[in-house]
């Protein structure tokens, strides 16, 4: 059997280094620095011809930089003849361009991924997807890991009474259901919409919330603009106490501020993006993908199905 | 005939403006800016549907960002339904990254040429190309214009006397001869060589060059360390005066200092990247290359040759 290396790139490493160590390995030796200029350097400095090569990588915040690292790193590897070039994405980064929501843009989400093939990529390996539609747009197999139960696991040991998962928009409805079916527990929806245009949102909850404790899910936090004004609707419209979740905490711009003054309790993310030091505050839990992530290694090397993974 | 468009990016928009007016159009309408979390968004704000499009961008620092830009744009104009998109990179970045100088390197010159054709370029024009062989990593018409007759204009008109035109190292004396050639000067080269591992380099320098005033002229200065001690060791082999010259001022790092510190008296670059403020100091004098893309494109949209414009 050809023999597995996982390599590191520079977007969170402490998460390859917890993935090589559950898989036993050591991670691979390459260095990846920069020219005087910023130009990226990449030097794989041990043979891997033959290998089943792992390379981790978010393209989380600098994404383009992040990206950039990942292509060249893929050039390298495919010219130091590896067998195969498995990318471990646990976050993929330019998610949302998925679709043509106005004329004439891009959708860099398929730019990315025909770039990651071009480069020479012959798998991807990825988690909560922001759309499941993306795998679609690769022409390598894509095995999209789940991010739900490493977070309802952490709910169900912290042992919360009469809740209610919610749903912070309508686009995350299966979701919310997905989370809720693991916690017995019911959804509910927060419902914006705009009256008439320049009109504010008025946010409704459908669903019942009354003297429960809500737990709101979503993929994606970025700014946390969605996802506080939902947690402060709940608690106004009657909820005892908000919870939330989610897989990727991106957390930009003025996230870590607006949950620091939300009615928020707890936030749970995963280390799919590894946070930065100001980002790490009390209010914030983080949990690790990576048994996740190396199980699924290991079973796409022995050549068993990680679909029990899902589950 | 289809008409044609000029775009700009982020990289060199007042070279861009000055294409533009050359050609006599208006700069197409575009917004590329960033989302809060740093991932690029463009948007055409312009009907290109059936235009020969032209896209200027120089892959210089941050080169990785502009790479991006640059791709989700030609993705952005494909989806749009451009005829044709032709990608104007007056500085092609990564291009010193050709070859597998050691072993498990990427050639990530050959990878951008992919993922520009990738996402959807249909022609690249370019200017002094590091290695010309990169013509050759592309599968699309490549125009590579030359930089040498706008410098040696600028050095004829400038009247220096008892020329010798000087290649700071082995791998420029085919540039040299080209500017040698113009200025009707003989040539001389900087030899250097290391006499045993870990005895410091020996300059010598393979020519006349007493008395003389020397010129000495590079594609790409950079860290401005070769360039920087070939000057010094020509005065102190008795050179009276000596100046530089190069198509690209990349300039990063320690860069202006040397340069500041060095005897070389004036130094000629063009704006194939564009100075930042620090860097624009009084020993460099910044020559537009606007006149010659300008008249490559309309020969391109004409379907004339634009062989003539290397002469
Ligand atoms: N990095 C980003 N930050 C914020 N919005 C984005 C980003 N990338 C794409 N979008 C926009 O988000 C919208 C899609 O988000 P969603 O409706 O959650 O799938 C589209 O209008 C995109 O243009
Ligand atoms: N951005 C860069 N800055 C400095 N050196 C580079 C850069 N990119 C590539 N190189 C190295 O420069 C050498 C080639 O330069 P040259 O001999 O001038 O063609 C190779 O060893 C490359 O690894």
């Amino acid at each position: 059997d050809s023999s597995l290396k996982v390599f590191t790139l520079n977007s969170n490493p402490s998460l390859a280094e917890e993935i090589a160590a559950n898989i036993g390995v050591e991670l691979g030796k390459s260095s990846v620095t920069k020219f005087s200029d910023g130009e990226i350097q990449i030097n794989i400095e041990e043979s891997i011809r033959g290998c089943d090569v792992y390379v981790v990588q978010s393209t989380c915040e600098p994404g383009n930089q992040h990206i950039m690292e990942l292509l060249i790193m893929i050039d390298a590897l495919k010219r130091a003849s590896a067998k195969s070039i498995n990318v471990v994405m646990p976050y993929y980064g330019y998610a949302r361009q998925d679709r043509k929501a106005r004329a004439r843009e891009p959708i860099t989400s398929k730019l990315i991924a025909d770039l990651l093939q071009t480069a020479g990529a012959t798998r991807a390996i990825t988690l909560d997807l922001h759309a499941p539609q993306i795998q679609g747009f690769f022409d390598i197999p894509v095995d999209q890991l789940v991010g739900v139960p490493i977070l309802s696991s952490y709910w169900s040991k912290k042992g919360l009474e009469d809740i209610v998962v919610v749903s912070p928009d309508h686009g995350g409805v299966t979701r919310a259901r997905q989370l809720a079916d693991r916690l017995k527990a019911p959804i509910a929806i927060i419902d914006k919409r705009r009256p008439r245009p320049n009109v504010s949102e008025v946010m409704n909850i459908v669903g019942n919330i009354e003297g429960r404790t809500a737990i709101l899910i979503d993929d994606i936090i970025d700014t946390a603009g969605t996802i506080t004004l939902g947690a402060n609707a709940l608690i106004e419209n009657g909820a005892t106490d908000v919870y939330a979740c989610c897989t990727h905490p991106v957390l930009s711009g003025p996230a870590i501020e607006r949950i620091e003054n939300s009615k928020i309790k707890e936030l749970v993310v995963t280390n799919s993006i590894p946070l930065q030091e100001d980002k790490q505050i009390d209010k914030i839990t983080q949990l690790s993908v990576a048994p996740l992530i190396s199980e699924a290694i290991i079973r796409v090397h022995e050549r068993q199905s990680v679909s029990i993974l899902f589950d």
